[in-house]
C-alpha cells in the first residue's frame, strides 16, 4: 500500500516535501460548490446562465463526425476567432482563445505584469473577482489592492497613480456596479506604458463594452467568456480582445505551456454559438428583464439592490443576516452565494435564474424572513446536506 | 486605425513594451505542422493516431443533451478518474485530469521543481520531448541536460548523482526508445526526496508501464494522454498519476490558474473512451503491428530504424540527407516531422499511419531514392506548398 508520506501540517492543509516552496505558500481559488449528481437545486451560485445554448450547438453536434478528434486541433482557433472579430468589429489577430477565461486570465497576468524585484505592485480593488490575488500569488507579481469607496463604487483616482498594471472586472464582481467609458479611458490615459486589463465577464448584461477604445489605446487588455453570455461554462471558452502585440504575447505564454488549449468541440460548437447574434440579443434580454423585476422585489421586501449590470445580484438582506439566510435557503435548496469576509459579509450574491426559480427564491426568502421553518419550504430537497462533500 | 508599438526588434520577432521580461525571453514550443482545410495530406507528423476513437464516443455524442453545457463542469472530473483508475488499478485519489497531458506536464514542472536561487538542476536527456526546456524556462527551472549515449539509450547512471528532480519520456521522443522498468527503479531509489517525472504519452505502443512502482515509490509520478493511445489528441485530455500528495500537489496548482480545465463534452467523451477496453487493445495491436512491417520494409532499403516502442519511427535515411527527404516527401503530400537539430539531423521522425499510408511512404521513399521527381509521385498534391503559413 502507498504511505503518503506528509512532511509538514498547517491547519487542516497537508503539504508534501515533494511539493516547490511556491505550491506550498499557495491559497487556491474555491469554486462555488456543485450539487452532485441528482440532487434537485435551486442553482444561484456561480452565475450560470439559466437557459440552453444556441440551438445551432445542437444541431452541429449531432452531425458531428467524431474521427475529428483523433487529429490535434486547429492550432489558432481560427473560426472562432474570426468569429469574435466580427462580433466586436476587429481584427481576427486582434484575438486570442483559450480554455475560459480562467486561463486566458492566468495567461495575461503571467505574460504581462513584471515579478522581478522592485517592480511596482498592479492595482486591484480590494473586492474583485477573487482570483486576481490567487493569480498574483501563482506568479509572485506585486499587488497594492485599492479598496472600493464606502457605496463598492471603484475609486478611478486611485487607479490613475503610477502603478505595474490594472486589473478590473467591468462590471465588479461579486458587485454588479459598472464603471462607465469615460472612466476607463481617464485610467487607459493615465498610464500609457502599463497594461489595463478589463474583465468583462459580465459585460453583456448591461456594461458598456471598452473594445471602441482599443484604436487609441494600446494598452488596453479586453477579457471575456462563453460562459454567462453564451451559456457555455460547461465548454470551457474565453477570449481576450487587444493589439496585436498583446495578443502575440499571450501566444507566447499559450506556446510555453499548451499548444492546443482548445478542444475541437468546444472551438466548432464556440464559433457557432458566437454566430448566433439573435440567440445572444434574446437571452440577454431575457436576463436582465427578469432581473429588473427581482430587483424591484427584493427592493419592496426591504433589502438593499446594487444597481447591477451583471447576470447576478448583490444585495443586503432586511431582517436577517447573510450568512443565516444563506444557510436557510441552503437548506431549502437553494443555492446562492455567501462570501465571509469583511466589508461583504452582510451581502448575498444571487445568480439571476429563469423567471420561475426567482419566483420560488423571493418566496422562500419571504418564508424563511417571517420566521418559518425551512422545512416548511414549498421547495425542500432532503439530500441537500450532502453538496458539502464537493466543494474544494 | 490600431498603430502597433513595436519597441524592439530580434531577428523575425518583435518584442513589446507590455510584455514583461520573461514573456521577451521565451522561447515558445513549435508544433507539428498542420494542413490547412480540404488539403489532401498523408500526416505521419504530429504521431496522431491513424484511427477513429473508440465507437462508444460518436453513440454518446448523438444523444448528448447540449443544455448541460450551461452548467460548470464536475470540478473533479470524477467519473473520469474513476476510469483511468481502474484502468490502470489504483485509487480515484492518485488520478489528475487536465486539458491535454501538455497542461499536466507544465503543472507539474511549476508544482514541484524549485526555481529559486541555489536550487540544484533538475535532469533530462539533450534529446527529448521539446516542451521540456520550454516548461523549465517559463518557470525559471534550473535545468542539466543530461547527453544521450552515442545510440541514443538513457546514461542511467547519469540520472542517478543528486538533482533537483529528473524528467524523462518513456519510451523517449523522438528517439522511439524505452527504459526497462528496473532502470526507472534505480533512478527513482537513487533520489528518494526527488520527483522523478516519467511521461508516457506513447506507452502504450510497447513500453512497461511503471505505475505498478508506485505503491514503493512515493517520489514517482506518472504522466499519460488519451492523444495518442485513445484517438484523442482533438479532445485534450490528459492525466498524471502519483501518490495523493503529489496529486494534491498539482491540484493547488491547477485550483490557482483555472479550476475547470476539462470540459463537459471532453470529461464525458474521455470516460466513455477509457472504459473501452476492448478498443483499445484491438487498436494498439494494429499500431503495433503495421509499425513492424514498416521497421522491415525500411530497414530493407537500408534505413537504419530505432527499435521503437512508442507509434512512430525514429529513421536514419540511406541514400538521401533526411533533410532533404522530409522535403520531398513534403512536396509529394507526405508529411513527416524533421528536426533540424544536433545529433539528430540525420534522422526523421515518422508516425505510423494505417497500413495503406505506410504503403504509399514507403512508394514515395522508394521513388525519391531512385531520384524520379516528386512530381511524378503517384500521390502528388498541388497546394502542399501552403501548409508554411500554419506553422507557428
Amino acid at each position: 500500500m502507498l504511505q503518503p508520506s506528509v512532511c509538514a501540517s498547517k491547519g487542516d492543509e497537508y503539504m508534501s516535501r515533494f511539493w516547490n516552496q511556491r505550491t506550498a505558500s499557495l491559497t487556491p481559488y474555491v469554486a462555488g460548490e456543485q450539487p452532485l449528481p441528482g440532487q434537485k437545486v435551486i442553482k444561484l451560485n456561480t452565475n450560470e446562465n439559466p437557459y440552453p445554448p444556441s440551438p445551432a450547438i445542437g444541431k452541429h453536434i449531432k452531425d458531428f463526425d467524431p474521427s475529428k478528434l483523433r487529429l490535434y486541433p486547429e492550432l489558432t482557433s481560427r473560426t472562432l476567432r474570426e468569429a469574435i472579430a466580427d462580433f466586436y468589429g476587429v481584427r481576427p489577430g486582434q484575438v486570442f482563445c483559450g480554455n475560459g477565461s480562467d486561463e486566458v486570465l492566468a495567461f495575461s497576468f503571467q505574460a504581462f505584469f513584471e515579478t522581478k524585484e522592485g517592480a511596482r505592485p498592479i492595482f486591484f480593488p480590494d473586492i474583485t473577482y477573487s482570483f486576481y490575488p490567487v493569480y498574483a500569488n501563482l506568479y509572485a507579481i506585486p499587488v497594492e489592492k485599492i479598496p472600493l469607496n464606502e457605496d463598492f463604487t471603484i475609486p478611478v483616482d486611485e487607479f490613475c497613480r503610477p502603478s505595474g498594471g490594472v486589473a478590473i472586472s467591468n462590471p465588479n464582481a461579486p458587485t454588479t456596479l459598472a464603471l462607465p467609458l469615460a472612466d476607463i479611458k481617464k485610467i487607459l490615459e493615465s498610464q500609457p506604458d502599463r497594461l489595463v486589463l478589463i474583465d468583462q465577464a459580465y459585460a453583456a448584461f448591461g456594461a458598456e463594452s471598452c473594445v471602441c477604445l482599443l484604436p487609441d489605446h494600446p494598452n488596453l487588455l479586453v477579457i471575456g467568456t462563453l460562459s454567462k453570455s453564451h451559456s457555455l461554462a460547461g465548454l470551457r471558452v474565453g477570449y481576450a480582445i487587444a493589439s496585436e502585440e498583446i495578443i502575440e504575447g499571450l501566444q507566447r505564454v499559450r506556446d510555453s505551456f499548451n499548444s492546443y488549449p482548445v478542444d475541437t468541440l468546444a472551438l466548432e460548437l464556440a464559433t457557432l454559438s458566437v454566430r448566433d447574434k439573435n440567440w445572444y440579443e434574446e437571452n440577454t434580454r431575457r436576463i436582465i428583464s427578469t432581473r429588473e423585476t427581482t430587483v424591484k422585489r427584493l427592493t419592496n421586501i426591504g433589502f438593499t439592490v446594487l444597481d447591477s449590470r451583471a447576470n447576478f445580484l448583490f444585495v443586503k438582506p432586511d431582517g436577517i443576516p447573510a450568512g443565516e439566510l444563506y444557510k436557510k435557503l441552503r437548506a431549502a435548496g437553494i443555492l446562492v452565494r455567501y462570501f465571509d469576509k469583511s466589508r461583504i459579509r452582510d451581502y448575498l450574491r444571487i445568480t439571476i435564474g429563469t423567471d420561475e426559480e426567482m419566483d420560488i427564491l423571493i418566496t422562500a426568502i419571504q418564508t424563511i424572513i417571517s420566521d418559518k421553518s425551512a422545512a416548511e419550504s414549498p421547495y425542500t430537497v432532503g439530500t441537500i446536506t450532502k453538496i458539502d462533500e464537493v466543494t474544494t
